[in-house]
């Protein structure tokens, strides 16, 4: 079998701020792109949104809309993926899918290219893009875990609204102009901390620690997503040697970008900071900004709209050998979402993984 | 020797965001306030200022200026402390300091009442508040440590403006401004995150995980201050237990209230999220917020403006039993700075400790 020449791709969700960013990120991507279809819900139907120099016209998403369609990127949530991903497949097409609906599915490859590109060799026909806490976290992890080791992994995230969809973007703008005029900012929040919750709260000039609704033991789903996709995508299928990861997620008034302060322990007390800067630096797309002297370490607004995963404050536990501090910052719609997942598919393509095995269990 | 039936006070820095908070909350206070003095810098002298009823005239602070001041409370930056502090004590006064200067001092006691009252009983004179970040930190270390031990603790930061004075959080709303008014932040940036160093960056919708100067290590003053500080207060000079302490201290753009993320280890494996929910509850101005079914937790714009320290996400880490999660809220420039301040104040007339000693070491 020839790779092709050219791929079609369907964009599900194309008019979401990540579906808009996947089109953006498409057209500056290596695949060889065909024809290109927007998908969204009835209501966006017959919007006109543009990729390259051509106008397309958004369709609504049906089982229908994927004859022809060689990749599917969607980015429409769960519900939506959960229903349109096995059509997809069984009309042929490879879904990289952003929601989190597929990603702990034992026959669903999770992957950040940089890290376990070789989990695509087995995909289904699905392939899920990891929540964005995780992405720019396994970025700096793994190299750590293959070199080193890792025993232990205790990560404080500070998430940027626009991980809540445009709409808690907006909100926080407005709080924070009431705030700067001396207006009440609680009659304004109606999204944040989560859409479907029951008690809203500002988020400008103010720290939410609740990102996703609450499970069982006081954690949040985000600290859930986070510890159960990472430790899926460092230690794969095949390694049996135990990560500990857990952690804590908080949402920041910022608008892109997340950060993470990350504590690892290597267990070895021979390990030295600059091996770790070292192995974190070899990774690709990984930048080191991490110079005390001058001031350099990674920060959201200087982050935003970049493709990389900045690292810095890389230090030693002083009293603990063989444990690190780490600074982890990466845009979130990017990194964290619309470029990995165009990525995936340019790996795809480079790998010549665009088809769906006959024996799928998708199809 | 009887108590007096009334005490006077010199407010030392009284023009800045926390002296003027000290003077709020001194009249707030239990302690028998006789004359009160404002001192500030000579570039401030002849302003007035308020404290309950009277107006206050701002005089310049000189080593002149302590006779027949019982008290004197000061926040006016390290080197003021350090010319002004003996003077006051060889004048007779007990000063109650809120810079760094004399923190890590073995001949001074560095008190948060609620944790370590005790050690005022040895003062010679001059006794130090801690660091805002440190003081609410060992308001829910304490009880643990006491009960159940401590072997590790890990902290990530959430820090508000108002840390580094009002400066800076004028700066934050003018950088906020301009992005709301889409101009550029950059050029209004030049206080945070430190007024010496040399590179200056917008907070506004951004995050700067450098508070204070770097020093060795790659650690920044504010984290060293953190862990020092928290390891003076909690373990004491009686005590050889070691704990490990460490950190990353990251500003966020918030007014007031700092946020922390706090990972505790225990060493116990018996020890129950309940136990150490009680244990801290039990704290006097502790107050525990954490309910995730109602969606109640610590946040800085709750707690703005409130004496107390919130503690809420309190949750064990699944995989390492003994180990819990903590996030602790408390109003920065109250609990830690100004009420702290005059709170020792207020527990050294308690105590009647308000004398020096005959063989003071600064006298």
């Amino acid at each position: 079998m020839v790779a092709k020449t050219a791929y079609n791709v369907a964009v599900l969700g194309a008019t979401g701020a990540v579906g808009r960013r996947i089109l953006d990120q498409l057209a500056q991507s290596t695949i060889p792109v065909g024809e290109v279809k927007a998908l969204a819900s009835a209501r966006s139907a017959g919007q006109k949104i543009s990729f390259k120099d051509q106008e397309l016209t958004v369709e609504e998403a049906t089982e229908d809309s994927f004859a022809g369609v060689d990749i599917v990127l969607a980015s429409a949530g769960g519900s939506t993926s959960k229903a349109l991903a096995p059509a997809a497949v069984k009309a042929g097409a490879v879904v990289v899918d952003n929601s989190s609906y597929w990603r702990m599915n034992d026959q669903v490859p999770l992957v950040v290219p940089e890290v376990n590109a070789a989990a695509l060799k087995d995909h289904q026909g699905i392939i899920a893009n990891p929540n964005c806490s995780t992405t720019q976290l396994v970025m700096a992890l793994d190299p750590v875990y293959r070199e080193f080791g890792l025993n232990q992994v205790i990560i404080s995230t500070y998430q940027a609204a626009s991980g809540a969809g445009k709409a808690a973007m907006d909100e926080v703008l407005a709080e924070a102009q009431a705030r700067l005029l001396g207006d009440d900012m609680a009659e304004l929040a109606h999204v944040l901390p989560v859409k479907g919750d029951k008690k809203h709260f500002p988020l400008a000039f103010n720290l939410l620690p609740q990102i996703d609704v609450f499970e069982e033991e006081g954690y949040t789903h985000e600290e859930y997503k986070m510890i159960h996709e990472t430790k899926k995508i460092i230690l794969g299928d095949k390694n049996a040697k135990a990560i500990k990861v857990t952690g804590t997620a908080v949402r920041v008034p910022v608008m892109i970008g997340h950060g993470e302060s990350v504590y690892i322990d290597t267990g070895d007390e021979k390990v030295t900071t600059d091996q770790i800067r070292q192995a974190i630096g070899a990774v690709d797309n990984v930048i080191i900004e991490d110079d005390p002297a001058t001031q350099t370490y990674p920060q959201p607004l200087l982050a935003e709209g970049k493709r990389e995963t900045f690292v810095g404050r890389i230090r030693p536990d002083l009293e603990n050998p063989g444990a690190f501090h780490l600074w982890v910052v990466s845009d979130n719609l990017l990194k964290g979402a619309a470029w990995n997942t165009v990525e995936i598919a340019q790996t795809l393509v480079e790998m010549d993984l665009v088809r769906v095995p006959a024996d799928s269990t998708f199809a």
